[in-house]
């Protein structure tokens, strides 16, 4: 029998899956076609629906989040039509690939990685041009920072030009109200703040994108076409086989978002990201991105001068069991480490996160203003409650 | 905590999945850039390699068989470029399909659902016009059918058109010599003979099929760009968050495969459908398909005169908690049922399902010849070890 080792998963996705979770995916196989499998299917539709911020159903996939965020641009855009991406990080930067495999024409709006975007920049470029989707980032994971959706989407009010958004990072950690705010289609997936394994993928589509989706014939992919999963879902299906076991855990963590109270996991989520930011800025890290628009599902820290990210992030791991993530992207190469505070987070959590970061920069010979400084600016925060 | 209801699940698809295999998806999760998962990855790899008949790596993606189907064309084809699907039942319908959302120019060649096909018909086709590919479903499980694809690969062996094959349904119940046979593209999915619980893709490229995928520029996908699974896997990765949970589902499964020995997981499929067949055709039923070309992984039988599957399945369901499949093509409606012998399946279930299959058509008024004539048909079959 297969066996794992111990860590403590700390990445900001995927995220450790409570037991309650993990054992729920190791039930049997239902038939994907029965009535017992469609009863779970619509389960998850009410209860996804105010994570999303919807009054419509949401669409469910085998897949990852890239997947999803290519789903989205295939089901709206002609090979040609135009797209306007605001890249602020690497995710922006995969959404700029994939409107180019589907032989887009992009633009983008450059935003500095970590820093604010001043919507007025996209408001310019929409008078210059017409497109077919502004495509937006909510949580941008590789440098810590939630975008503003609904200052978008209010540009976009009166204007046949859709609003897509990855929402992969951020949904069920962070607001998202995707009806009032006009975004048209919000993707996501299971293995972030959703608390479940990796291999769902989420769709929420507005009215406006469903009578682009309608009106144009042709959506370059079978497997992807929201006109056929949408036609499914109406009987309570999936059009292709679904991964049951993974629903189960989604069901399952949908039901530990309910009894907590969304309200309550949305709160809970900032209060952790903001005590964890205290305690890495009192152990002397500087945060990587603009403090008043960090995101609440991940902390992103400079690395001290003189030390390497992955010398940190080698060092928590097999020193202390503690796994989080360094740069993904080139630019960012040791520049960069970033703590996941997505899913099933506890004030716990934070406290070792500090301890096992203190320890590491005091054995890579940085060490702490004072003892237990993190720990001790994370209580203090954690102590108001707002 | 979630509960389902207890069924004998006998479906072609997803099947039963193991004890053994359902505890290793409840692990915890890995950091799928780390090196116990990239270890885990590797050993897949090796495993899954005779399976699939190769000496090349297999490409592993988070999606299901459909999926793999798409991005098995949408790696090869350009719009315009021309195909011959092999149209033998519901699954060479959705290769066209597929095809056809890519804009590629479509030939068909009909075949008669459930009889043998001629290859000769292949040849002359393949005589008329170019193709970039003929596309083949291995094992058509609205059938009961396995084609035999090293038949249609000789066809092709000095030609520049690939050959790629659906064996969805197929792999690890079926042999598969993809090298041998001349297959180019050979995708499958995990919730069949693999085992597994579904989400998990799989694709299998020879080098010729690479030639193609790397002359041609650009494949109108991000997420199922073949090169870009290839760089990853190159260095041990996904380049997409995969499935965690479900690749410990597979590895689990594929060593529980080579305990067993693949020969022995084959004759094992091989010997039980044969059994089952001999059972159903004792219960005085027909077989769907022409004998000889039986598939190994799924019995395809006629519904009686004067019943309808729907209610034989719906009584199997209710009464005898045993789930088998009516037909999913609106041609078939009613007229078919099948019985999935994928799989961990073991002489047991068979006995079990013409006990129950015998049953059900006694209380539906349509009585067995003589008492047991099923089972003991299935138990003469069993008798005899080839």
């Amino acid at each position: 029998m297969l066996t794992i080792p111990d860590y403590r998963l700390r990445l900001p996705g995927p995220t450790a899956v409570p037991e309650r979770i993990r054992q729920a995916t190791a039930l049997p196989i239902l038939n994907h076609r029965g009535a017992e499998f469609k009863a779970m299917l619509a389960e998850c539709q009410q209860r996804l629906k105010p994570i999303f911020g919807t009054a419509h159903n949401v669409l469910i996939f085998a897949g990852s989040g890239t997947a999803m965020m290519e789903a989205a641009l295939a089901n709206i855009l002609s090979p040609g039509e135009a797209v306007l991406v605001i890249v602020a990080g690497q995710f922006g930067e995969r959404f700029v690939s994939i409107a180019k495999a589907l032989a887009a024409e992009v633009d983008t709006i450059p935003a500095e990685w970590g820093r604010a975007l001043d919507p007025r920049r996209v408001e310019h470029q929409l008078k210059r041009r017409d497109y077919r989707a502004v495509v937006m980032v909510h949580n941008e994971s590789s440098t810590g920072v939630a975008y503003n959706v609904a200052e978008i989407g209010a540009l976009l009010k009166n204007s046949p030009t859709l609003l897509v958004v990855d929402s992969v990072s951020g949904l069920a950690g962070i607001e998202m109200k995707m009806d009032d705010w006009g975004a048209d289609i919000v993707v996501s997936a299971s293995q972030k703040s959703l608390m479940c394994a990796p291999g769902i993928g989420l769709a929420a589509i507005s009215p406006k994108a469903w009578t682009v989706i309608d009106r144009d014939g042709r959506v370059p992919s079978f497997f992807a076409d929201f006109r056929r999963a949408k036609a499914s879902l109406d009987k309570g299906e999936t059009p292709f086989t679904p991964p049951v076991t993974l629903i189960y855990g989604l069901l399952e963590a949908l039901r530990m978002i309910d009894e907590e109270g969304l309200a309550n996991v949305l709160k809970r989520h900032s209060r952790l990201a903001a005590a964890l930011r205290a305690g890495v800025q009192a152990l002397g890290l500087e945060l990587y991105n603009q403090q008043n628009i960090s995101s609440s599902t991940v902390v992103a820290m400079k690395v001290p001068q003189g030390l390497e990210g992955g010398a940190i992030v080698q060092h928590l791991r097999e020193r202390y069991r503690t796994v989080i993530a360094g740069a993904r992207h080139p630019s960012q190469t040791g520049k960069v480490i970033r703590i996941g505070t997505m899913g099933m987070v506890s004030e716990a959590d934070i406290i070792t996160d500090l301890r096992h970061l203190e320890a590491t920069l005091n054995d890579l010979g940085r060490p702490a203003p004072s003892a237990n400084a993190g720990v001790r600016a994370a209580l203090d925060a954690l102590a108001i409650r707002p």
